[in-house]
């Protein structure tokens, strides 16, 4: 076995050696099948997680909106019974409300500390855009409200199959826009992770359009900043992210869906392709075998190469949003920990 | 093709599933075969740098001493011919010298600003603790000297097979004692890639403990913080770098061939088990399809928990030190000029 996959690596240089010599420029390359053993180099919660099978969600392709809803429902049922215990463990109430039209869940964890009264971190929540309708999308926030200490509001936008693209961009800018009356706009931050990290950057994208001010910081982690498949890891950690597989199934079908026959390298849909010159500091997180590494570091370049304050973080043998994968992991504490720094750095009081 | 790959993905998770049934904990999985294209997410230079195929160097294990002599040759002169144009193209002038009793070569850019008149750069090569002897060893300070405008004084430190650890560390920190003793240590920063990367750490941790001030700041590109197969990248992009190829063959050869039968985790030859509480600000690079990934990130989180100012750069599809892989590339001016402004913001005037 060990042999073989030498002999394979041997070739594959001598055949590229040679391809090199007659062709101007070699192009594509094949890796080889690879072994890959769970790391000892993180946390045992954190094994358990990077030990995980995928999902076989993520490699469905569902035909119709009944078939969208009946994924929709599944993942619903999955998230919801573990809810209510998250919220005790971190002391967390979440509470229905509405805010600039739009429903929100309002998160207050049971102490915050002085420093952060004043202060609150708007949420969009990830699912590709299709899942986590309700209070299944506020998982991210309870872990954030109780792991950071900030006062969250959590967005319940409309999603696809029903409302594609602009429906959760007009629900995000609109409670966006009913923070920063409420609030300073520098005591506000905006996070999310997977399509709540692209939201994140979009919905500054279009509050900036329409006079809105910035924020005082963003946190996106692993975002969806491009929902075509040109980012290098969508080929590189293709079958090795445990999260989500493949762009080539339900993650294509789903931008398709949200982008309902829009360009998919609108701005709007995949900010890499917009400008962020003027954007707050910013903090963006992925993993080292997250299929959108790529993604998130590509984002982070753009934000630097635009004069934007922006830290990089990568999580050791993480795949997609593992870094919010179990609270108990120390990773995870420290993820949040990371995070809460940074924003106490960055935001208003 | 495409539907092959989809059936192993979806057997792999049926497999797994069934496997996670069973057993407490599933282990390793496979990830498949898979095409890598050259990414249209970088630049032109840096995709002639990325399809390139993998130099049949780091796919050799040298037997004894002749042997590695040979192979050290062999790069020696293929380094050696490309020095002059690059001097020339950069402006930057090379003069070997000695302080602290070992070779150095002392690099000077044709102009310097006048707040980094007084301010030093030591710099140590990367080549896998073996390679680039001599003046082969300024390619990585004669960039950093044109691009990024500082002073650089490069050591020329001894290398295995004649000089196995400690004669590497011993140089680096005799050289080292003479510039902290001739700057303000807040003056001097120690950079290097790979090997240099490494060995930047283990200098500051020798220098400490021989009660020798920190310097102001450090740049450690990809460096091999962890001798051990232990880093998760080191089996995900096993085939996928470029640069390195593999672990299991030259590398691991000349990890066994430094350390003499040293363990492989003493924190002298693998920081990432050293303590670095204390240590100055630090800038660390990598690439999305570098071995070394998982050493650059576990290092950043290293310095990060120990409380370190510590900043992460990953750069898009490049695989290992390919940040510094062609002067011309946009990307490769971009980092110089992210590690100036790092510097400059930390150093001591």
């Amino acid at each position: 076995m060990h042999a073989r996959r030498l002999a394979v690596l041997f070739l594959a240089a001598l055949v590229s050696a040679l391809a090199a010599a007659q062709a101007p420029a070699p192009a594509a390359r094949e890796a080889p099948v690879r072994t890959l053993p769970v790391p000892d180099s993180v946390s045992p919660a954190m094994q358990k997680i990077i030990a995980n099978p995928l999902h076989p969600r993520w490699l469905s392709e569902p035909k119709d909106a009944n078939e969208w809803k009946a994924l929709v429902k599944q993942a619903y049922d999955a998230v919801m019974p573990a809810l209510p215990r998250l919220r005790e463990a971190l002391g967390v109430a979440v509470k229905p409300d509405t805010m600039g039209g739009v429903p929100v869940y309002v998160i207050t964890p049971r102490s915050v500390a002085e420093r952060n009264a004043n202060r609150v971190l708007l949420h969009l929540h990830g699912g590709a855009r299709v899942l986590h309708p309700g209070e299944a999308g506020t998982y991210e926030a309870i872990l954030m409200a109780g792991l950071a200490g900030f006062h969250v509001v959590s967005v319940d936008y409309r999603m696809p199959p029903d409302h594609p693209f602009p429906a959760a961009l007009d629900d995000a800018v609109a409670v966006y826009r009913a923070l920063v009356a409420k609030y300073p706009p520098r005591n506000v931050a905006v996070f999310g992770a997977s399509a709540g990290g692209s939201l994140t950057i979009t919905t500054l994208l279009r509050a900036r359009a329409e006079g809105l001010p910035m924020p005082g910081a963003i946190a996106p982690g692993t975002p969806t900043v491009d929902l075509t498949k040109t980012s290098d890891t969508l080929f590189t950690n293709d079958g090795v992210d445990n999260t989500l597989g493949t762009y080539d199934r339900m993650i294509r079908a789903s931008a398709l869906l949200y982008a309902n026959g829009r360009d998919l390298k609108d701005p709007l849909l995949s900010p890499i392709y917009g400008d962020v010159r003027g954007f707050p500091p910013a903090i963006l997180t992925s993993g080292t075998r997250d299929l959108y590494l790529s993604n998130t570091v590509r984002m982070h370049r753009k934000l630097r190469a635009a004069g934007v304050e922006a830290v990089l973080q990568v999580w050791e043998g993480q795949s997609h949003t593992q870094y919010i994968g179990d609270f108990n992991a120390p990773e995870v504490r420290e993820y949040h920990e990371e995070v809460a720094r940074f924003l106490d750095r960055h935001l208003g009081r």
